[in-house]
């Protein structure tokens, strides 16, 4: 006899549907059931590169129906059947969002840094959680050194507020790319976005997010060493200014991809679709196949802002797309 | 100007390792750098199925040289360009264990148990972490009402034990496949085996740590409700009494496959191979095509016990073979 064929499983289920009305398995009288917990694990997961000591911090994940647009060059269809092929809800499509903090030994770095806690809450997906999750590992906001935005749209630069408008790491430094900076707050590119909501949105959050701290921001160019050991590496098509990071420590390193794609369900395995955020989608494709043809060839580890909790997977080439595998969990580091 | 050749990547590093003779970014007098937290997240997931809460308890994970026969059908080399395939350490494999606990409102019911807080200890690997990680959870020992086991294996049964010899689940019903039982307490099946190094060991293991409890053992039967909504499915080879469990509350069910396979990257890719530990191969291999079969007909959400944390994925087809396409880690539960 075996079990495993469907009817049978299925006979089983039915089976235990009708076992319950008989079920010898009461609560014991002499102990209370225990309450569900109701809550998630804390979400941060540490990993070494080198020396240093990196945290990947989960800022939530946030699930909507997949909007017509979101992939701007196939039919939704197609779309939708990719959203399906990866198990995410029926005529949804969920992004998650994963500032690093990267601890050199001297800096305390945090990469990006969430849509901010001012979207925490239900009605705006289960996001907004950097500061939580940092402390759920321990670190204190004010000690974080510096913070290093890959390009300033919402979901990367608006955690830099708390939910009081004040600061969220008060003493951190603030690197935007400078091509980044130029070009949302050119009042000439505001004014040309006004007819596209989404790119006016875009513009306006940028002077809202950044208004009265524009002269303490530090803009950097690519090419450079951004923090002890992080190279700020030209990505752009998502955004002009559009900033990867190599993180090198010792003989290892991390490539710390951005949004070179946005969801890998859908963006790593087509690199040629063009998601509805992105300022130069031809400039965008042609750094995704640059970017993962080099870290397929390197087996390098990368870690990507829009992969699954805890962020970080090799890319292999699987014939013209990619494939994400993502790393195994190490219980210690 | 792109940085994202690989040639320009590298000169980037050398640049970083130039630079940081010169480096701008020695720690502020002002303010003491950040320690290393030196330790890993917790390790529990919390997930639902239909009106129960579970959670995904990780016991460690191992990696070790990877020895001559552990694929006992194929060459060495085969199974070494296996591990590299799926990033292991070099010549190493990694072998995983996270038991299951289940929370039904009325019982609280944990599937298997992990290696034992025995084995805590780095010389035998980051793994007897169970009661650290249900702690984590905020889960007493003392309120597990049933631990289930899939099969007499040690990494699966040694946690009801806790470092003292003690029970660790004092209050818990043990529940045993009643196949299982008999095979292994079997003196003559014992006797037999004393010329093969692994067996003998495994049926010691079981002699030792059931020893004086042997009569408050519930020896369980397949394809029958042993705890509300847990179904125990026969899914024999591996040992035999080896069991999986359908758990279903509501319309939502997941499988929770045991050691249908081994880790998924040889065993479940190579349905046809061969683990060590199998007592009859042949089946298990039988065993592993139906149960994978049958989970990518219903695409059902399948829990393994040797999958990486949190050891939850549904499974594909791949031509003859098949993929695991693990969860998205959801931020809320």
């Amino acid at each position: 006899m075996t079990d495993l064929s469907r009817r049978h499983l299925l006979a089983g289920v039915a089976a235990a549907g009708a076992a319950t009305a008989l079920t010898p398995f009461a609560a014991p009288a002499a102990r209370a059931a225990v309450p569900a917990a109701g809550a998630q694990a804390p979400g941060f997961y540490r990993y070494k590169v080198g020396a240093y000591e990196c945290t990947s911090i989960n800022d939530g994940a946030r699930s909507f129906p997949l909007p017509d647009t979101f992939v701007k060059n196939v039919p939704k269809e197609e779309a939708l059947a990719a959203a399906e092929a990866a198990y995410m809800p029926k005529g949804m499509v969920t992004v998650p969002f994963n500032p690093q903090l990267i601890n050199t030994g001297g800096k305390l770095v945090l990469i990006d840094c969430g849509n901010g806690i001012a979207n925490f809450e239900p009605s705006k997906g289960a996001v907004g959680r950097t500061l939580q999750n940092l402390a759920a590992a321990g670190v204190d906001p004010k000690s974080i050194d510096v913070v290093l935005m890959s390009h300033l749209h919402p979901d990367h630069t608006n955690g830099i507020r708390a939910a009081d408008g004040s600061m969220a790491f008060p003493n951190a430094e603030i690197m935007v790319p400078a091509k980044d900076w130029e070009f949302w707050t050119s009042e000439d590119n505001a004014a040309k976005a006004q007819s596209n909501e989404m790119m006016k949105n875009y513009f306006a959050n940028v002077k809202k997010i950044y208004a009265g701290i524009e002269s303490k921001v530090t803009k950097y160019d690519w090419g450079k060493e951004v923090a002890p050991g992080i190279i700020s590496v030209e990505a752009s098509g998502h955004t002009p200014g559009h900033t990867a990071f190599v993180v090198t420590s010792n003989n290892s390193k991390i490539l710390v991809q951005s949004d070179v794609t946005n969801i890998p369900e859908f963006f790593l395995r087509n690199p040629d679709w063009h998601v509805a955020y992105d300022v130069d989608p031809v400039q965008a494709q042609a750094t995704r196949h640059k970017f993962y043809d080099m870290a397929a060839a390197e087996k390098a580890l990368v870690v990507g802002f829009h992969f699954t909790f805890p962020s970080i997977g090799h890319v292999e080439k699987d014939g013209t797309k990619y494939r994400l595998v993502p790393i195994a969990w190490n219980p210690v580091i």
